[in-house]
């Protein structure tokens, strides 16, 4: 798939179809997101794959019990019927200061692999700045250490629905010249 | 440009040929860069296009003076090479708590439309966590209101170096199943 229809074509989904996903297109979807940029290319990355329903079962508990209150009408629960539950995690040292930064990289490209595989998946953090349980809950239940910080989990599966296309800012609205504010 | 293609072919460019890129170039890695996932589509983006050379040596400034110890041999002049400058900045309360991802989803779209334009562009911060006077340093030199957050500092400029192929980590090393460490 061309690079601008992946990105023009991608959109946030939350629910599939109840076929599986063969670990080859995961892989081949890995493949390509270890080509995201990192710092100092730490390739600090690791890619955990939840299948089992009862883990997936317990992620989608740990979101739904730390959502902020702004969020509550996106609850997790749609993660168990997800083919597959990708979390993405980053190794402290390796990444330079930069957990988030290099793990959000390798997700970015992950999800537009996803949508160019027919795929769909939404974004969804692991971790929360003003809440550190909820990295900690996530790291308990998948066996990490504590030096790997989980910072996206990425639901994956073959789409049941069809977003409707979002309504985008205008162009003029979001670039600037040299300076903020400035058209 | 293929995604796949994308992905793997994009390098970080730090040197650049002293032909300019029109705004009609920049606009159209904007426009990509806008569909990029962010949170409730809250879509907070700005993208200040700095080209002036003043400006841009101010930027080299501010990254050199708080540039951490172990990355000192990265020094940021060369983003005085560069034909324009993209600092992407975020609305804090269209973000949702949700900053720094919802900065980095676009600037990852924005590094692959760059690559697929034949430009070159290398991930950089525009701010850091432990010291504050990096993003106010910034949000003063472009005329950023204090609600508005500095994310990613994207150089762009037509490619003047090849850099060698990256040693990727072997898949095997970093796709765990159902829980971390397990092949």
């Amino acid at each position: 798939m061309q690079l601008d229809e992946a990105v023009r074509g991608r959109r946030s989904i939350r629910k599939y179809r109840a076929e599986s996903v063969p670990d080859s297109v995961i892989d081949s979807l890995v493949d390509l997101a270890r080509h995201a940029p990192s710092s100092m290319n730490g390739q600090p990355w690791s890619f955990t794959v939840v299948r089992d329903a009862e883990l997936k079962r317990r992620l989608a508990e740990i979101k739904n019990q730390y959502c902020p209150a702004e969020k509550r009408d996106f609850r997790a629960d749609f993660l168990i019927g997800a083919a597959a539950v990708i979390v993405i995690s980053v190794d402290r040292a390796a990444s330079h200061d930069r957990a988030v930064e290099n793990g959000v990289l390798a997700a970015a490209t992950l999800m537009l692999a996803a949508h160019a595989s027919g795929l769909g998946t939404v974004y969804m953090s692991a971790y929360r700045d003003d809440e550190p349980a909820v990295a900690e809950a996530v790291r308990q239940l998948l066996g990490m250490p504590g030096d790997v910080l989980p910072i996206s989990i990425l639901p994956l599966g073959y789409p049941d629905e069809v977003p409707p296309a979002k309504a985008m800012r205008p162009l003029r609205e979001v670039v600037f010249h040299e300076r903020y504010g400035v058209r």
